[in-house]
């Protein structure tokens, strides 16, 4: 089923109040949610109301938490988010790092102690609106099992970066495993087995089992999802395996934080951690020059030959783009069981529903 | 065979300095020739001897550029490197990154105009023997196909990352392709069909004929080597592609220099562009406690349960310090193709040979 874009996001902002969150932060919360869904990125939009229910009479997320700076630079800020929702910390840091970018050409945002953020791409798209480049990076509780290994150390991991162009700008964010857990979720739930070289099993035996190596994740009972690149050195895993890696260190090393390893080891704290860059593409050169020449070679790559069989070469963000123009004064699909997961939150919490 | 470390090294600095470098400047160039032999990566080392060669008599390389700075801010700067030396104009952009960075915390620097360069993880490792945490990039010529392409629009288009730890530093250096140019080139010497998801032939059917994709890539008639993740998206063959579109980006876009798809189109100019990022992690706060972390992170990381069979988890950097600890003050292995290889130059260029 469909409903109307803008009455789901009335709907997520009437939600987030009945929390106790003030108008302006449903805004900002929302505003990420539905953005997922106007992108096609489902499993990141309205689909989350239920966890994010979750964690937040769970006490993970704490809706009255004032996040702090630690530390700061003109160049740089470190984060103590005190358990925030993740969209309300992140928005602040990423406006933090373009203000800062605005004066000081390049800024660097830690966060630690935050809770899930939504899609790393807002983030970084935040930074491309207002013409600069962007990047951002988050961890999660562990779900990768480094190269040789058979315990999950580092998380979903997701890098991010945005820049602007025309006719879309360039827009990537990708978790630097070689799926995401919920892709796994979803060969569970049609009992189908996984691919080759996805996941390992406790032993780090590779498993086409989807509803052992999910149980094993949440168990933390070890295996877990293999790096960008799959199982041992063949098709790169390593290379996958240090980007994960370098996501950690830039957001839990580089703040003070949790690496992945420890993150959600409690029930009421998951601990996430963030990074966020934004810097002015202008100290390379004559802005409108390089814009240009990023929307020829962005044009390139789309007109470039075509694998038979095949009628179209995306870059990165374009799909996402194309989707949100069709659907940001339309509609957006929801699925019956989110559906009804919307209405039991809207009963519960006395927030009027969809009508 | 064997060669003593420091005779290689000799001769490297007499056989580029009977080229016409200065001594200064062949000891840079043999450095970074040397180092991919200590730390094991010998399809960089001496082994490119012979590659160098062609590319300073053709004209490639110019060994009289002088490569100028033609943007610069307090935290940036562009280079035209004008066909220089892929090192001395690397080496040199790597120390603006770090002086700048050392004074404003964080800087970039691009180059354009320049050369093959050797290893990326050398440049990223200057910053880290400076406490900084380092960032490199290179372009190469078009090898990699786009995801559903049948045409190589992007290069190997290597990542390098470096962060100071203990016992040994971080250092990431990979291909955003599934494997590198080179080891296509080994299946083809050994005669050996290609795994399946490494390539692709001139209508962007996967090929597993070695000989068909290096000839096809040689003779730019289309086809190429898939990103990391492989052909299609099951295994996440559209991240790669993101990642290598990004190294583009940071590298020809933001020097106005030639993307992949147009470098190495005319037999004397090659036009490859780099990307240089030097920052401060003491911007983020204390920096011992940093690195104690980031420390800590590695060691837990190598001490993760490993896979049945297997005896180690490698972090990045690791593999190369031991190697290069064994190896600085004995001796570093050469092909006996490669040792001819040298003796020939040798005598074309009347230099010493070892002796």
């Amino acid at each position: 089923m469909n409903i109307d874009t803008k009455k789901a996001r009335d709907f997520c902002e009437r939600l987030f109040q009945a929390y106790g969150f003030t108008l302006d932060e449903s805004k900002i919360i929302s505003d990420v949610l539905i953005r997922a869904d106007l992108y096609g990125i489902e499993s990141h939009g309205i689909h989350r109301l239920i966890r994010y229910n979750d964690e937040i009479t769970s006490g993970q997320v704490d809706i009255k938490a004032k996040p702090q700076i630690v530390h700061e630079t003109p160049v740089s800020a470190c984060i103590e988010a005190n358990k925030a929702m993740g969209q309300l910390t992140s928005v602040q840091a990423m406006k933090l790092a373009i203000q800062k970018a605005k004066t000081n050409s390049c800024a660097m945002v830690t966060v630690r102690n935050s809770n899930h953020y939504g899609i790393a791409g807002y983030y970084s798209e935040m930074a491309a609106k207002e013409d600069l480049a962007g990047v951002c990076m988050t961890n999660t509780e562990a779900i990768c099992v480094p190269t040789f290994g058979a315990q999950a150390m580092t998380g979903t991991n997701a890098i991010a970066f945005a820049m602007p162009a025309e006719p879309y700008n360039f827009s990537y964010d990708a978790s630097t495993t070689i799926v995401p857990r919920g892709k796994i979720e979803v060969y569970r739930k049609n009992e189908i087995p996984l691919p080759d070289n996805w996941a390992l099993d406790e032993t780090g035996k590779p498993s086409n089992d989807a509803a052992l190596v999910i149980d094993n994740i949440i168990a933390k009972a070890g295996g877990g999802i293999a790096p960008l690149g799959g199982l041992g050195t063949l098709h790169g895993g390593h290379k996958g395996y240090g980007l994960s890696v370098i996501v950690d260190i830039f957001c839990a090393i580089f703040s003070g934080g949790l690496t992945s390893n420890y993150v959600n080891r409690k029930p009421d704290h998951t601990g996430i951690c963030h990074y966020f860059m934004a810097f002015d593409y202008g100290i390379f050169g004559d802005k409108k020059t390089i814009k240009a020449n990023m929307s020829k070679f962005l044009q390139e790559l789309r007109d470039s030959k075509k694998a038979e069989g095949q009628e179209r070469i995306y870059t990165h963000g374009e799909k996402a783009s194309l989707m949100m123009a069709e659907r940001e004064n339309g509609q957006i699909p929801v699925n019956e069981k989110t559906f009804n997961e919307m209405k039991l939150l809207a009963e519960k919490l006395g927030a009027e529903f969809i009508n």
